[in-house]
């Protein structure tokens, strides 16, 4: 029996994945029925922006609908079904059961009409969790998934005095809105679970948020537990108690507790189904060739790391999106997995991410090593130079990139998109010394900063210096701590213990110094410290290290307490 | 007969590659005995920040010594012999003669002293072209090389009323500094030997700068014929005179007019040298085993051409200087050629470019394709998004990446450096479709424009659209050329025999065309206009193209003439 080839589409989701499989199957083919089945009253909405819709930096909510539906019609021949929720999979009659919704979910009637479909598309996407807290479903407590929400919270916002938020996770969605809502004026607090913020980078990179957070008037309330919810009451005040005894002022909650794909319907179909979502194939097709799968939805494979995880971003969705519809078209295409590279502006900050980080990379035994530097974002001569705190992480004989996660107020999401770059084409931190990028004053360095985590890294790799991490310096037993920087850097605050013997008079003042002992060098940002890792070593010095980033990563990075600062 | 460790070092030159070379010695072996001539008085001079020091935006001169002298010898206990010259070099005798040379490059005395050396780098660097004009060295003729150059003409502008600037040369240099002048309140006039200025991007590409300088008010004379520079006398004021008849008032001059490797001392020896400079081997040691030599007065292969050209630029000097230190102490490394990346600042614009433009492909009868799309730097629902016009080349039949050129407001410098990694890595144009890239509203799109250009490119590559360059426009005969922008956007210019079909009615209305007819479909920036070509397609149009960049390449592009506007 020949296969046909497939003619009525029928796609579950339409918003960023959903929509770019529509669009792209219709490009391919003209014949194709398509039918984009959304419980929403929009299409193509831009959920990435609706923590800056709720702040008023996007001051048009009507800017969010990308693409509407009368236009998607007109463009692409497709039909759209807004309001409408799938409530059934039939995989042998191959159908699809869908009802009538309002906007708040509630059904219009109980009417039930089936679609019928050649290749079924699931891009339901993911829902905000709800924490098992009194009180989480209060009036006063919302969600920013969909421009719906937006519109809930906008005209709660309206009709009752807001003053203070409490904001609960600080993922993206959390610290997007904790910036927006700030710059309303608002008072806000967040409450994290975690003892960090971002809990894809490392504690002590997290730790430059905390900062900024912070120095912004956010009240920042890290390993919160949170007992109750108080909604507001004409009597009083709405707060949020913690198992500490603390109470939150709160007039609304936002709730950004983290995500999970909605599986239900897959789930209910019998398709297979995991932790991370959706089981996929690399073709994005589910245990039923039949049925893609591509979105939030599914799980994905980290290519670092193989496993598969749920990612949820914006950029995967839509890649997904096409590929399906490439593959349902015929053509022999691959999804390739996921490196996970993300970007979140928190204040001026910016943080940004890929691959895996050293938790992961702890949790799956790996034998790696990382560097951290600060370079300047560009020519430290050119005005509004500010530095950039780079990790990069690899393996630890190879070199080859495992991640990298930076900090700072400019240029961040360049340098991750380069190493993300790299990444996906299997460098190795040497490599990263020889990538050639543009350089003029105003945007670079002409030893980028990439180069430097090359340079460094590559320095450890090939044993040129040991170096030693902040978290880890109480673990070093009596050792000799020689602060390279100058007298007046030491004199504002220098590492308990430490020694000041200025680079520049290293050579001569090393004779006053125990080759025996364990000896640790350290500067301000690590260069100088290498510079006298390199001339100890050669007089001798075998127990030797070099503090990874520096007096500025233990003073910033959360390891104050270290240091002779209050 | 076994072979010695090196022992004593010598640089000439002390800048980028010379320092960068001398620091790496000095780190890799406490034991060389380095020596840096430097026939100015500074070592490690920010040369790059040069145009920004003249124009104030560097408001510090000082801030251009990135090291000083002291400090170097201080941490690297290397000796620096600053207003030194190297005369010759003695192979045989392995010495280099010096002297010393005041700032202005006349000798001290007639005493040379020699230097011995283990192993020799030239670092002498490119020195400014002097065209055979009349007048050329003139007192009011400056160029902007060395922070001597600087001092020279900001001291020229202290004690003389300056007014009218004429630069000569579109590169980096006179960009950098037309835009500098401007900003000092000088009525500047760029004088352009070529039909575009920056002659390594297209001039397509190149015209979004030349709209940029004159709405910036800047005086663009391209093809300029200069016969004489007249210098100001008491009684006249200055003036360059053009064989057009034209007279550009000039109180000084910039010559900006391209480098040339300063090879005379390799030369004089009797090392191997040719157009592009020195010829070194990848080890970067010239034909001279115990010369090494490095940045711009290097000839480097273009890993794409697989050329020798002389590159000039920072970044690979400073890699250079490192890789002959790692060479000289040992090691196996090797420089692994150039991609020619760069990025200049035009007033509000930026523009960059990696490997190789169709111009280079077409002299090399590469069978390429190349497209061009202007996608936003940033999700267009967030404020302040504007257009990157990015072009990317490929091979034709594989996809390799051969090149790329962008121009924009924002984020221009990201998106080359992100290819420049891909094509350092060997990838296609269809991998860059494939690349996660960090996105969040602030930043990129989902679909970042590197994607962008990647799904366009492939679609090229495997046939799903055929697409035509404005620049081939007028070669294609009697045409049916279809405007598929809406009826406001037509109303406002269109391409000249255009027939308005918006996309939503193509489908309707496309029985009003001619099937047999070559027919060409364009947008705005492209998107439609492959839209539209899809749906011709499968209506059995054949002889069908897409217009690669739409009306806005033409209409911004050079291509005006081929529109309906004035």
């Amino acid at each position: 029996m020949a296969a046909t080839s497939p003619n009525r589409i029928v796609i579950i989701g339409g918003v960023a994945g959903g929509m770019s499989s529509a669009t792209r199957l219709r490009r391919l083919n003209e014949q194709f029925r398509i039918t984009v089945i959304e419980k929403d009253s929009y299409i193509s909405s831009a959920t990435c922006g609706l923590p800056y819709a709720l702040g008023g930096v996007i001051e048009d909510r009507e800017k969010l609908h990308v693409q509407s539906a009368d236009k998607i019609s007109a463009w692409f021949n497709i039909d759209i079904m807004t309001n409408t929720e799938a409530v059934e999979i039939h995989r042998e009659s191959k159908q699809v059961a869908v009802r009538a919704v309002k906007t708040d979910g509630s059904h219009v009637d109980e009417n039930v009409h089936r679609l019928s479909y050649d290749k079924l598309i699931i891009a339901t996407g993911a829902e905000a969790i709800y924490p098992k807290i009194e009180g989480i479903h209060s009036e006063n407590v919302f969600t920013l998934r969909t421009i719906s929400d937006l519109e809930h919270v906008q005209a709660y916002m309206a009709n009752h005095q807001v003053k203070h938020v409490a904001v609960i996770g600080g993922g993206f969605i959390g610290l997007e809105a904790v910036e927006n809502l700030v710059n309303l004026g608002l008072d806000v607090t967040l409450l994290e679970y975690l003892p960090q913020v971002m809990p894809n980078i490392d504690v002590d990179i997290a730790e430059f948020l905390h900062s900024e957070l912070i120095s912004n008037g956010v009240k920042l309330s890290l390993d919160a537990r949170i007992v109750k919810i108080h909604e507001p009451k004409p009597s009083a005040q709405g707060y949020v108690s913690l198992s500490s005894g603390e109470q939150i002022a709160a007039d609304i909650v936002i709730l950004a507790a983290g995500i999970q794909p909605r599986t239900e319907l897959a789930e209910k179909a019998g398709l297979v189904v995991s932790r991370s979502g959706i089981d996929v194939h690399d073709t994005l097709q589910t245990s039923d060739p039949d049925i893609y799968a591509i979105g939030d939805v599914i799980g994905t494979t980290n290519i670092i790391s193989n496993e598969t995880r749920n990612l949820a971003l914006g950029g995967p969705a839509n890649r997904q999106g096409r590929l399906a519809a490439d593959h349902i078209s015929g053509r022999l295409v691959r999804y390739r997995g996921h490196t996970g590279t993300f970007v979140c502006q928190v204040f001026n900050l910016t943080v940004a991410a890929v691959g895996l980080n050293p938790n992961n990379l702890n949790r799956l035994c790996k034998k790696f090593e990382y560097v951290t530097v600060h370079p300047p974002d560009h020519a430290a001569y050119y005005p509004g130079a500010t530095p950039i705190t780079l990790r990069v992480a690899f393996d630890a004989s190879s070199g080859k990139l495992f991640g990298a996660q930076a900090v700072g107020k400019k240029g961040v999401d360049k340098r991750i998109d380069v190493i993300a770059t790299a990444i996906r084409a299997g460098m190795t931190v040497g490599d990263l010394q020889d990538l050639e990028l543009a350089y003029a004053p105003p945007y670079a360095s002409a030893k980028d900063p990439i180069n430097m985590a090359g340079f460094v890294g590559t320095n450890v790799v090939i044993g040129d210096v040991k170096i030693l991490h902040p978290s880890t310096l109480e673990k070093l037993r009596s050792p000799q701590i020689i602060d390279v920087r100058s007298p007046e850097e030491y004199g504002r605050g220098y590492i308990k213990g430490a020694v000041n013997i200025p680079l520049g008079d290293l050579r001569q003042r090393c004779e006053e110094l125990s080759k025996a002992k364990r000896t640790l060098v350290y500067c301000h940002v690590g260069y100088r410290g290498y510079l006298a890792y390199r001339i100890l070593k050669q007089h001798g010095f075998e127990h030797l290290f070099n503090l990874d980033g520096g007096y500025k990563l233990v003073s910033e990075g959360g390891f104050r307490h270290l240091t002779t600062l209050q």
